[in-house]
Protein backbone atom coordinates (compact mmCIF):
# COMPACT_ATOMS: atom_id res chain seq x y z
CA UNK A 1 0.00 0.00 0.00
CA UNK A 2 2.29 2.69 1.35
CA UNK A 3 -0.21 5.19 0.30
CA UNK A 4 -0.57 8.35 2.49
CA UNK A 5 -3.14 7.67 5.58
CA UNK A 6 -5.86 9.82 3.66
CA UNK A 7 -5.69 7.51 0.88
CA UNK A 8 -5.90 4.52 2.86
CA UNK A 9 -9.64 4.05 2.34
CA UNK A 10 -9.37 4.90 -1.14
CA UNK A 11 -6.65 1.80 -1.80
CA UNK A 12 -8.79 -0.39 0.22
CA UNK A 13 -11.95 0.50 -1.30
CA UNK A 14 -10.03 -0.68 -4.92
CA UNK A 15 -9.13 -3.70 -3.44
CA UNK A 16 -11.97 -4.81 -2.50
CA UNK A 17 -13.78 -3.53 -5.80
CA UNK A 18 -11.09 -3.99 -8.46
CA UNK A 19 -7.77 -5.05 -7.35
CA UNK A 20 -6.73 -4.77 -11.08
CA UNK A 21 -6.77 -1.19 -11.04
CA UNK A 22 -4.74 -0.84 -8.05
CA UNK A 23 -1.52 1.23 -7.79
CA UNK A 24 2.13 -1.35 -7.27
CA UNK A 25 4.08 -0.70 -3.90
CA UNK A 26 5.78 2.91 -4.01
CA UNK A 27 8.60 1.18 -2.57
CA UNK A 28 10.18 -2.14 -2.61
CA UNK A 29 13.57 -3.93 -2.20
CA UNK A 30 13.91 -5.86 -5.17
CA UNK A 31 17.44 -8.99 -5.33
CA UNK A 32 18.04 -10.58 -8.62
CA UNK A 33 19.69 -13.17 -10.29
CA UNK A 34 20.29 -13.46 -13.80
CA UNK A 35 21.20 -16.38 -15.48
CA UNK A 36 21.68 -16.45 -19.72
CA UNK A 37 20.82 -19.46 -21.31
CA UNK A 38 22.68 -20.92 -24.31
CA UNK A 39 25.75 -18.86 -24.37
CA UNK A 40 28.75 -20.16 -25.60
CA UNK A 41 31.02 -20.06 -22.38
CA UNK A 42 30.06 -20.67 -18.55
CA UNK A 43 31.40 -17.31 -17.78
CA UNK A 44 28.15 -14.72 -16.82
CA UNK A 45 30.53 -12.01 -15.72
CA UNK A 46 30.08 -9.94 -18.99
CA UNK A 47 26.40 -10.16 -18.68
CA UNK A 48 26.57 -9.26 -14.53
CA UNK A 49 29.15 -6.14 -15.48
CA UNK A 50 26.41 -4.90 -18.35
CA UNK A 51 23.88 -5.14 -16.12
CA UNK A 52 25.88 -3.29 -13.25
CA UNK A 53 26.37 -0.74 -16.31
CA UNK A 54 22.57 -0.17 -16.88
CA UNK A 55 22.05 0.12 -13.37
CA UNK A 56 24.53 3.05 -12.81
CA UNK A 57 23.14 4.53 -15.39
CA UNK A 58 19.11 4.40 -14.20
CA UNK A 59 20.29 6.27 -11.41
CA UNK A 60 18.58 3.74 -9.11
CA UNK A 61 19.99 2.38 -5.89
CA UNK A 62 21.99 -0.67 -6.43
CA UNK A 63 24.20 -3.14 -4.75
CA UNK A 64 26.05 -6.25 -6.16
CA UNK A 65 27.02 -9.32 -3.67
CA UNK A 66 28.29 -12.64 -5.47
CA UNK A 67 24.44 -14.46 -5.78
CA UNK A 68 22.81 -10.85 -7.49
CA UNK A 69 22.09 -7.54 -7.00
CA UNK A 70 19.71 -5.99 -4.97
CA UNK A 71 18.00 -2.68 -5.80
CA UNK A 72 15.60 -0.31 -3.66
CA UNK A 73 13.04 2.42 -5.67
CA UNK A 74 9.45 2.10 -6.39
CA UNK A 75 7.93 -1.37 -8.19
CA UNK A 76 7.81 0.06 -11.07
CA UNK A 77 11.27 1.12 -11.49
CA UNK A 78 12.61 -1.57 -10.19
CA UNK A 79 10.85 -4.29 -12.01
CA UNK A 80 11.09 -2.03 -15.67
CA UNK A 81 14.95 -1.82 -14.90
CA UNK A 82 15.26 -5.50 -14.34
CA UNK A 83 13.02 -5.96 -17.52
CA UNK A 84 15.64 -3.64 -19.61
CA UNK A 85 18.23 -5.71 -18.69
CA UNK A 86 16.50 -8.66 -19.97
CA UNK A 87 16.16 -6.74 -23.59
CA UNK A 88 19.51 -5.58 -23.67
CA UNK A 89 21.15 -8.51 -23.50
CA UNK A 90 18.70 -10.31 -25.63
CA UNK A 91 19.70 -7.36 -27.98
CA UNK A 92 23.08 -8.28 -27.37
CA UNK A 93 22.64 -12.18 -28.75
CA UNK A 94 21.42 -14.09 -25.53
CA UNK A 95 18.42 -15.80 -27.08
CA UNK A 96 17.21 -17.10 -23.20
CA UNK A 97 17.37 -15.33 -19.90
CA UNK A 98 15.84 -16.79 -16.72
CA UNK A 99 15.58 -14.58 -13.57
CA UNK A 100 15.42 -15.19 -10.06
CA UNK A 101 14.08 -11.99 -8.11
CA UNK A 102 13.24 -11.79 -4.17
CA UNK A 103 11.45 -8.67 -3.59
CA UNK A 104 10.12 -7.61 -0.60
CA UNK A 105 7.48 -4.79 0.20
CA UNK A 106 6.02 -3.20 3.97
CA UNK A 107 4.06 -0.74 4.96
CA UNK A 108 4.74 -0.60 8.58
CA UNK A 109 8.17 1.47 7.66
CA UNK A 110 10.35 2.46 5.61
CA UNK A 111 13.65 0.24 5.58
CA UNK A 112 16.36 0.56 3.50
CA UNK A 113 18.62 -2.74 2.70
CA UNK A 114 21.34 -1.26 4.47
CA UNK A 115 19.00 -0.34 7.50
CA UNK A 116 18.25 -4.12 6.99
CA UNK A 117 21.73 -5.55 7.66
CA UNK A 118 22.00 -3.05 10.62
CA UNK A 119 19.14 -4.26 12.33
CA UNK A 120 20.94 -8.02 12.47
CA UNK A 121 24.20 -6.72 13.04
CA UNK A 122 22.77 -4.34 15.91
CA UNK A 123 21.60 -7.86 17.99
CA UNK A 124 24.81 -9.69 16.84
CA UNK A 125 26.73 -7.35 18.78
CA UNK A 126 24.83 -7.20 21.72
CA UNK A 127 26.35 -11.00 21.94
CA UNK A 128 29.25 -10.00 22.62
CA UNK B 1 14.04 -7.94 -27.18
CA UNK B 2 11.07 -9.81 -28.80
CA UNK B 3 10.91 -7.09 -31.47
CA UNK B 4 10.54 -7.62 -35.34
CA UNK B 5 13.31 -8.18 -36.99
CA UNK B 6 12.92 -4.43 -38.90
CA UNK B 7 13.17 -2.72 -34.97
CA UNK B 8 16.02 -5.16 -34.39
CA UNK B 9 18.92 -2.81 -34.73
CA UNK B 10 17.00 -0.06 -33.38
CA UNK B 11 17.06 -2.10 -29.93
CA UNK B 12 20.65 -2.94 -30.74
CA UNK B 13 21.58 0.80 -30.58
CA UNK B 14 19.58 1.90 -28.09
CA UNK B 15 21.16 -1.35 -25.75
CA UNK B 16 24.71 0.60 -26.86
CA UNK B 17 23.54 4.01 -26.64
CA UNK B 18 21.08 4.26 -23.70
CA UNK B 19 19.89 0.98 -22.16
CA UNK B 20 17.80 2.38 -19.58
CA UNK B 21 15.21 3.67 -22.76
CA UNK B 22 14.84 -0.05 -23.79
CA UNK B 23 11.26 -1.14 -23.35
CA UNK B 24 10.72 -4.67 -21.42
CA UNK B 25 9.75 -7.90 -22.83
CA UNK B 26 7.08 -8.08 -24.71
CA UNK B 27 6.39 -11.80 -23.72
CA UNK B 28 7.85 -13.49 -20.58
CA UNK B 29 6.68 -16.32 -18.63
CA UNK B 30 6.93 -15.16 -14.86
CA UNK B 31 6.02 -17.85 -11.75
CA UNK B 32 5.67 -16.14 -8.40
CA UNK B 33 5.49 -17.40 -4.60
CA UNK B 34 4.23 -15.02 -2.44
CA UNK B 35 4.62 -15.11 1.57
CA UNK B 36 3.32 -12.72 3.79
CA UNK B 37 5.01 -11.68 7.21
CA UNK B 38 3.84 -11.02 10.55
CA UNK B 39 0.48 -12.61 10.25
CA UNK B 40 -1.60 -14.00 12.70
CA UNK B 41 -1.31 -17.61 11.21
CA UNK B 42 0.68 -20.05 9.35
CA UNK B 43 -1.79 -20.62 7.25
CA UNK B 44 -1.32 -18.22 3.59
CA UNK B 45 -4.21 -19.90 1.79
CA UNK B 46 -6.51 -17.16 2.34
CA UNK B 47 -4.06 -14.64 0.39
CA UNK B 48 -3.43 -17.38 -1.62
CA UNK B 49 -6.96 -17.31 -2.81
CA UNK B 50 -6.78 -13.25 -2.98
CA UNK B 51 -3.68 -13.82 -5.63
CA UNK B 52 -5.91 -16.00 -7.59
CA UNK B 53 -9.48 -13.89 -7.77
CA UNK B 54 -6.86 -11.01 -8.70
CA UNK B 55 -5.26 -13.05 -11.72
CA UNK B 56 -8.85 -13.89 -13.15
CA UNK B 57 -10.34 -10.91 -12.77
CA UNK B 58 -7.21 -9.30 -14.67
CA UNK B 59 -7.77 -11.60 -17.51
CA UNK B 60 -3.74 -12.61 -17.62
CA UNK B 61 -3.12 -16.09 -18.19
CA UNK B 62 -2.20 -18.02 -14.98
CA UNK B 63 -2.00 -21.42 -13.17
CA UNK B 64 -1.56 -22.14 -9.53
CA UNK B 65 -0.01 -25.25 -8.57
CA UNK B 66 1.25 -25.70 -4.84
CA UNK B 67 4.77 -23.87 -4.96
CA UNK B 68 3.79 -20.88 -6.53
CA UNK B 69 1.43 -19.36 -9.57
CA UNK B 70 2.51 -18.84 -12.78
CA UNK B 71 1.55 -15.93 -15.62
CA UNK B 72 2.30 -15.58 -19.32
CA UNK B 73 2.27 -12.04 -20.81
CA UNK B 74 4.13 -8.61 -21.49
CA UNK B 75 6.84 -8.32 -18.56
CA UNK B 76 5.08 -4.94 -17.84
CA UNK B 77 1.85 -6.81 -17.41
CA UNK B 78 3.03 -9.55 -15.92
CA UNK B 79 5.32 -7.75 -13.02
CA UNK B 80 2.43 -4.83 -12.81
CA UNK B 81 0.03 -8.01 -11.86
CA UNK B 82 2.64 -9.21 -8.96
CA UNK B 83 2.85 -5.72 -7.69
CA UNK B 84 -1.16 -5.23 -7.46
CA UNK B 85 -1.13 -8.61 -5.02
CA UNK B 86 1.08 -7.04 -2.87
CA UNK B 87 -1.04 -3.83 -2.83
CA UNK B 88 -3.98 -5.29 -2.29
CA UNK B 89 -2.78 -7.66 0.39
CA UNK B 90 -1.60 -4.49 2.23
CA UNK B 91 -4.38 -3.06 2.09
CA UNK B 92 -6.57 -6.01 3.84
CA UNK B 93 -3.40 -5.51 6.51
CA UNK B 94 -0.81 -7.96 5.76
CA UNK B 95 2.32 -5.29 6.81
CA UNK B 96 5.17 -7.32 5.13
CA UNK B 97 5.28 -9.14 1.59
CA UNK B 98 7.95 -11.36 0.20
CA UNK B 99 7.89 -13.18 -2.98
CA UNK B 100 9.88 -15.28 -5.05
CA UNK B 101 9.61 -14.60 -8.95
CA UNK B 102 11.17 -16.53 -11.14
CA UNK B 103 11.10 -15.00 -14.77
CA UNK B 104 12.59 -16.04 -18.64
CA UNK B 105 12.30 -14.25 -21.66
CA UNK B 106 13.29 -15.58 -24.92
CA UNK B 107 13.60 -14.36 -28.36
CA UNK B 108 14.60 -17.77 -30.53
CA UNK B 109 10.76 -18.63 -30.23
CA UNK B 110 7.33 -17.63 -29.16
CA UNK B 111 6.70 -20.84 -26.16
CA UNK B 112 3.88 -21.30 -23.47
CA UNK B 113 4.09 -22.44 -20.38
CA UNK B 114 1.94 -25.49 -21.71
CA UNK B 115 4.82 -25.82 -24.36
CA UNK B 116 7.78 -26.32 -21.79
CA UNK B 117 5.96 -28.96 -20.51
CA UNK B 118 4.64 -30.88 -23.27
CA UNK B 119 8.74 -30.94 -24.97
CA UNK B 120 9.80 -32.44 -21.73
CA UNK B 121 6.91 -34.93 -21.94
CA UNK B 122 7.39 -35.23 -25.57
CA UNK B 123 11.21 -36.82 -24.31
CA UNK B 124 10.03 -39.29 -21.66
CA UNK B 125 7.13 -40.84 -23.86
CA UNK B 126 10.51 -41.85 -25.68
CA UNK B 127 11.89 -43.71 -23.29
CA UNK B 128 8.84 -46.29 -23.48
CA UNK C 1 11.54 -29.58 14.35
CA UNK C 2 8.25 -32.15 13.29
CA UNK C 3 9.98 -34.02 16.30
CA UNK C 4 7.53 -36.26 18.25
CA UNK C 5 6.16 -34.77 21.83
CA UNK C 6 8.30 -36.27 24.23
CA UNK C 7 11.93 -35.58 21.91
CA UNK C 8 10.92 -31.47 21.96
CA UNK C 9 12.65 -30.61 24.75
CA UNK C 10 16.25 -32.47 23.83
CA UNK C 11 15.66 -30.75 20.05
CA UNK C 12 15.54 -27.35 21.89
CA UNK C 13 18.39 -27.63 24.24
CA UNK C 14 20.26 -28.87 21.40
CA UNK C 15 19.36 -26.01 19.37
CA UNK C 16 20.16 -23.66 22.32
CA UNK C 17 23.71 -25.74 23.16
CA UNK C 18 24.72 -26.80 19.95
CA UNK C 19 22.66 -25.81 16.93
CA UNK C 20 24.67 -27.34 14.31
CA UNK C 21 24.11 -30.89 15.95
CA UNK C 22 20.46 -30.53 15.00
CA UNK C 23 19.17 -32.62 12.84
CA UNK C 24 17.47 -31.38 9.26
CA UNK C 25 13.87 -31.55 9.11
CA UNK C 26 11.87 -34.47 8.97
CA UNK C 27 9.63 -33.42 6.53
CA UNK C 28 9.56 -30.50 3.85
CA UNK C 29 8.15 -29.69 0.30
CA UNK C 30 10.82 -28.35 -2.21
CA UNK C 31 10.17 -26.87 -5.64
CA UNK C 32 13.21 -26.30 -7.81
CA UNK C 33 14.11 -24.90 -10.93
CA UNK C 34 17.50 -25.74 -12.67
CA UNK C 35 18.94 -24.14 -15.51
CA UNK C 36 22.43 -25.57 -17.44
CA UNK C 37 24.77 -22.56 -17.99
CA UNK C 38 27.10 -22.32 -21.13
CA UNK C 39 24.59 -25.31 -22.73
CA UNK C 40 24.89 -25.37 -27.01
CA UNK C 41 21.42 -24.38 -27.13
CA UNK C 42 19.03 -22.73 -25.09
CA UNK C 43 16.70 -25.33 -24.82
CA UNK C 44 16.49 -27.23 -21.31
CA UNK C 45 13.98 -29.82 -22.00
CA UNK C 46 16.65 -32.48 -22.35
CA UNK C 47 18.14 -31.37 -18.84
CA UNK C 48 14.63 -31.61 -17.30
CA UNK C 49 13.82 -34.84 -18.74
CA UNK C 50 16.91 -36.55 -17.32
CA UNK C 51 15.32 -34.85 -13.63
CA UNK C 52 12.15 -36.47 -13.96
CA UNK C 53 13.94 -39.87 -14.59
CA UNK C 54 16.06 -39.65 -11.86
CA UNK C 55 13.39 -38.53 -9.35
CA UNK C 56 11.20 -41.38 -10.62
CA UNK C 57 13.75 -43.71 -10.14
CA UNK C 58 14.37 -42.36 -6.60
CA UNK C 59 10.91 -43.37 -5.64
CA UNK C 60 10.62 -39.57 -4.08
CA UNK C 61 7.12 -38.42 -4.52
CA UNK C 62 7.22 -35.31 -7.45
CA UNK C 63 5.18 -33.33 -9.82
CA UNK C 64 6.70 -31.36 -12.88
CA UNK C 65 5.02 -27.99 -13.43
CA UNK C 66 6.19 -25.45 -16.38
CA UNK C 67 8.47 -23.42 -13.60
CA UNK C 68 10.36 -26.72 -11.51
CA UNK C 69 9.15 -29.47 -10.03
CA UNK C 70 7.89 -30.29 -6.43
CA UNK C 71 9.50 -32.71 -4.31
CA UNK C 72 8.11 -33.73 -1.09
CA UNK C 73 10.13 -36.04 1.56
CA UNK C 74 12.44 -35.42 4.53
CA UNK C 75 15.04 -32.26 4.02
CA UNK C 76 17.79 -34.82 3.85
CA UNK C 77 16.27 -36.63 1.11
CA UNK C 78 15.14 -33.48 -1.10
CA UNK C 79 18.72 -31.84 -0.67
CA UNK C 80 20.49 -35.16 -1.72
CA UNK C 81 18.03 -35.99 -5.13
CA UNK C 82 18.47 -32.38 -5.91
CA UNK C 83 22.31 -32.45 -5.32
CA UNK C 84 22.83 -35.76 -7.43
CA UNK C 85 20.25 -34.00 -10.41
CA UNK C 86 23.52 -31.53 -9.94
CA UNK C 87 26.06 -34.52 -10.31
CA UNK C 88 24.25 -36.16 -13.25
CA UNK C 89 23.97 -32.91 -15.46
CA UNK C 90 27.99 -32.27 -14.66
CA UNK C 91 28.67 -36.02 -15.72
CA UNK C 92 26.66 -35.33 -18.70
CA UNK C 93 28.66 -32.44 -19.48
CA UNK C 94 27.17 -29.46 -18.03
CA UNK C 95 29.81 -27.41 -17.09
CA UNK C 96 27.61 -25.29 -14.71
CA UNK C 97 24.04 -25.47 -13.10
CA UNK C 98 22.15 -22.99 -11.03
CA UNK C 99 18.86 -24.43 -9.48
CA UNK C 100 16.39 -21.73 -7.29
CA UNK C 101 14.91 -23.88 -4.49
CA UNK C 102 11.95 -22.57 -2.58
CA UNK C 103 11.46 -25.31 0.49
CA UNK C 104 8.99 -25.42 2.81
CA UNK C 105 9.16 -26.49 6.78
CA UNK C 106 6.37 -26.59 9.15
CA UNK C 107 5.38 -28.36 12.55
CA UNK C 108 2.24 -27.18 13.28
CA UNK C 109 0.81 -30.17 10.73
CA UNK C 110 1.37 -32.35 8.22
CA UNK C 111 0.38 -30.49 4.66
CA UNK C 112 1.62 -32.57 1.22
CA UNK C 113 1.36 -29.95 -1.65
CA UNK C 114 -1.76 -31.78 -2.61
CA UNK C 115 -3.20 -30.06 0.44
CA UNK C 116 -1.75 -26.71 -0.19
CA UNK C 117 -3.78 -26.43 -3.79
CA UNK C 118 -6.79 -28.10 -1.98
CA UNK C 119 -6.95 -25.13 0.44
CA UNK C 120 -6.66 -22.42 -1.44
CA UNK C 121 -9.23 -24.34 -4.07
CA UNK C 122 -11.56 -25.19 -1.37
CA UNK C 123 -11.86 -20.78 -0.32
CA UNK C 124 -12.24 -20.00 -4.14
CA UNK C 125 -14.96 -22.29 -4.15
CA UNK C 126 -16.67 -20.78 -1.94
CA UNK C 127 -17.04 -17.93 -4.41
CA UNK C 128 -19.36 -19.35 -5.84
CA UNK D 1 30.61 -34.17 -10.30
CA UNK D 2 33.92 -31.95 -9.43
CA UNK D 3 35.21 -35.36 -9.39
CA UNK D 4 38.92 -36.18 -10.44
CA UNK D 5 39.77 -37.05 -13.86
CA UNK D 6 40.35 -40.89 -12.64
CA UNK D 7 36.67 -41.22 -11.25
CA UNK D 8 34.84 -39.25 -14.31
CA UNK D 9 34.37 -42.61 -15.99
CA UNK D 10 33.27 -44.30 -12.90
CA UNK D 11 31.01 -40.90 -11.97
CA UNK D 12 29.69 -41.17 -15.65
CA UNK D 13 28.64 -44.88 -15.53
CA UNK D 14 26.81 -44.39 -12.16
CA UNK D 15 24.53 -41.11 -14.03
CA UNK D 16 23.88 -43.94 -16.62
CA UNK D 17 23.03 -46.89 -14.52
CA UNK D 18 21.40 -45.18 -11.35
CA UNK D 19 21.87 -41.61 -10.92
CA UNK D 20 19.87 -42.11 -7.36
CA UNK D 21 23.37 -43.69 -6.38
CA UNK D 22 25.61 -40.71 -7.28
CA UNK D 23 27.09 -38.32 -4.61
CA UNK D 24 26.52 -35.07 -4.35
CA UNK D 25 28.41 -31.98 -5.82
CA UNK D 26 32.13 -31.69 -3.78
CA UNK D 27 31.56 -27.77 -3.63
CA UNK D 28 29.23 -25.26 -4.62
CA UNK D 29 27.53 -21.80 -3.40
CA UNK D 30 23.88 -21.67 -2.27
CA UNK D 31 22.75 -18.23 -1.42
CA UNK D 32 19.89 -18.68 1.29
CA UNK D 33 17.27 -16.28 2.33
CA UNK D 34 14.64 -17.33 5.08
CA UNK D 35 11.57 -15.92 5.87
CA UNK D 36 9.39 -17.37 8.89
CA UNK D 37 5.67 -17.24 8.63
CA UNK D 38 2.90 -16.62 11.24
CA UNK D 39 5.31 -14.80 13.65
CA UNK D 40 3.81 -11.76 15.47
CA UNK D 41 5.93 -9.53 13.91
CA UNK D 42 6.84 -8.27 10.58
CA UNK D 43 10.65 -8.10 12.24
CA UNK D 44 12.52 -11.49 10.33
CA UNK D 45 16.10 -9.79 12.28
CA UNK D 46 16.31 -11.35 15.44
CA UNK D 47 15.96 -14.94 13.03
CA UNK D 48 18.50 -13.77 10.67
CA UNK D 49 21.21 -13.05 13.97
CA UNK D 50 20.57 -16.63 14.96
CA UNK D 51 21.05 -18.06 12.09
CA UNK D 52 24.09 -15.91 11.52
CA UNK D 53 25.19 -17.39 15.04
CA UNK D 54 24.52 -20.77 14.02
CA UNK D 55 26.87 -19.83 10.88
CA UNK D 56 29.75 -18.99 12.31
CA UNK D 57 29.66 -21.94 15.17
CA UNK D 58 29.38 -24.32 11.85
CA UNK D 59 32.85 -22.84 10.60
CA UNK D 60 31.13 -22.66 7.20
CA UNK D 61 32.43 -19.84 5.00
CA UNK D 62 29.64 -17.35 5.21
CA UNK D 63 28.56 -13.71 3.68
CA UNK D 64 25.44 -11.99 4.77
CA UNK D 65 23.96 -9.37 2.32
CA UNK D 66 20.67 -7.50 2.97
CA UNK D 67 18.43 -10.13 0.66
CA UNK D 68 20.10 -13.12 2.13
CA UNK D 69 23.18 -15.30 2.91
CA UNK D 70 25.93 -16.64 1.21
CA UNK D 71 27.42 -19.97 1.92
CA UNK D 72 30.28 -22.02 0.17
CA UNK D 73 31.30 -25.55 0.88
CA UNK D 74 30.25 -29.43 0.04
CA UNK D 75 26.65 -29.03 -1.46
CA UNK D 76 26.27 -32.25 1.87
CA UNK D 77 27.25 -29.35 4.63
CA UNK D 78 25.58 -26.14 2.67
CA UNK D 79 22.01 -27.80 2.89
CA UNK D 80 22.43 -30.02 5.66
CA UNK D 81 23.61 -26.58 7.70
CA UNK D 82 19.75 -24.53 5.58
CA UNK D 83 18.11 -26.98 7.00
CA UNK D 84 19.24 -26.99 10.87
CA UNK D 85 18.41 -23.24 10.64
CA UNK D 86 14.76 -24.39 9.89
CA UNK D 87 15.28 -26.86 12.98
CA UNK D 88 16.52 -24.11 14.70
CA UNK D 89 13.85 -21.75 14.31
CA UNK D 90 11.09 -24.57 14.91
CA UNK D 91 12.75 -24.85 18.13
CA UNK D 92 12.24 -21.37 18.62
CA UNK D 93 8.80 -21.32 18.47
CA UNK D 94 8.41 -20.46 14.63
CA UNK D 95 5.84 -22.95 13.10
CA UNK D 96 6.58 -22.47 9.25
CA UNK D 97 9.74 -21.15 7.66
CA UNK D 98 9.72 -20.87 3.83
CA UNK D 99 13.92 -20.63 2.30
CA UNK D 100 14.41 -19.49 -1.27
CA UNK D 101 17.75 -21.33 -2.24
CA UNK D 102 19.84 -20.41 -5.36
CA UNK D 103 22.50 -22.79 -5.54
CA UNK D 104 25.14 -22.92 -8.04
CA UNK D 105 27.49 -25.60 -9.05
CA UNK D 106 30.55 -26.04 -11.70
CA UNK D 107 32.92 -28.62 -12.65
CA UNK D 108 34.97 -26.16 -14.93
CA UNK D 109 37.28 -24.69 -12.19
CA UNK D 110 36.96 -23.69 -8.76
CA UNK D 111 35.87 -20.49 -8.23
CA UNK D 112 34.98 -18.94 -4.55
CA UNK D 113 32.00 -15.84 -4.30
CA UNK D 114 34.77 -13.65 -3.71
CA UNK D 115 36.48 -14.54 -7.01
CA UNK D 116 32.35 -14.20 -8.68
CA UNK D 117 32.68 -10.44 -7.83
CA UNK D 118 36.40 -9.73 -8.51
CA UNK D 119 35.58 -11.16 -12.03
CA UNK D 120 32.55 -8.36 -12.62
CA UNK D 121 34.18 -5.95 -10.99
CA UNK D 122 37.22 -6.68 -12.92
CA UNK D 123 34.98 -5.72 -16.52
CA UNK D 124 34.41 -2.71 -15.23
CA UNK D 125 37.75 -1.41 -14.26
CA UNK D 126 38.19 -1.53 -17.68
CA UNK D 127 35.49 0.84 -18.55
CA UNK D 128 37.30 3.49 -16.64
Amino acid sequence: MDSSPQLRPLVQAMADQDPTKLPTPSSCIADFCLVPIGTPTASVSKEVASVQRLLKRSGIQYSMHSAGTTIEGTWEDCMRIIGQCHTMLHANGVVRIQSDIRVGSRTDKKQTSDDKVAAVNKLLAEDR
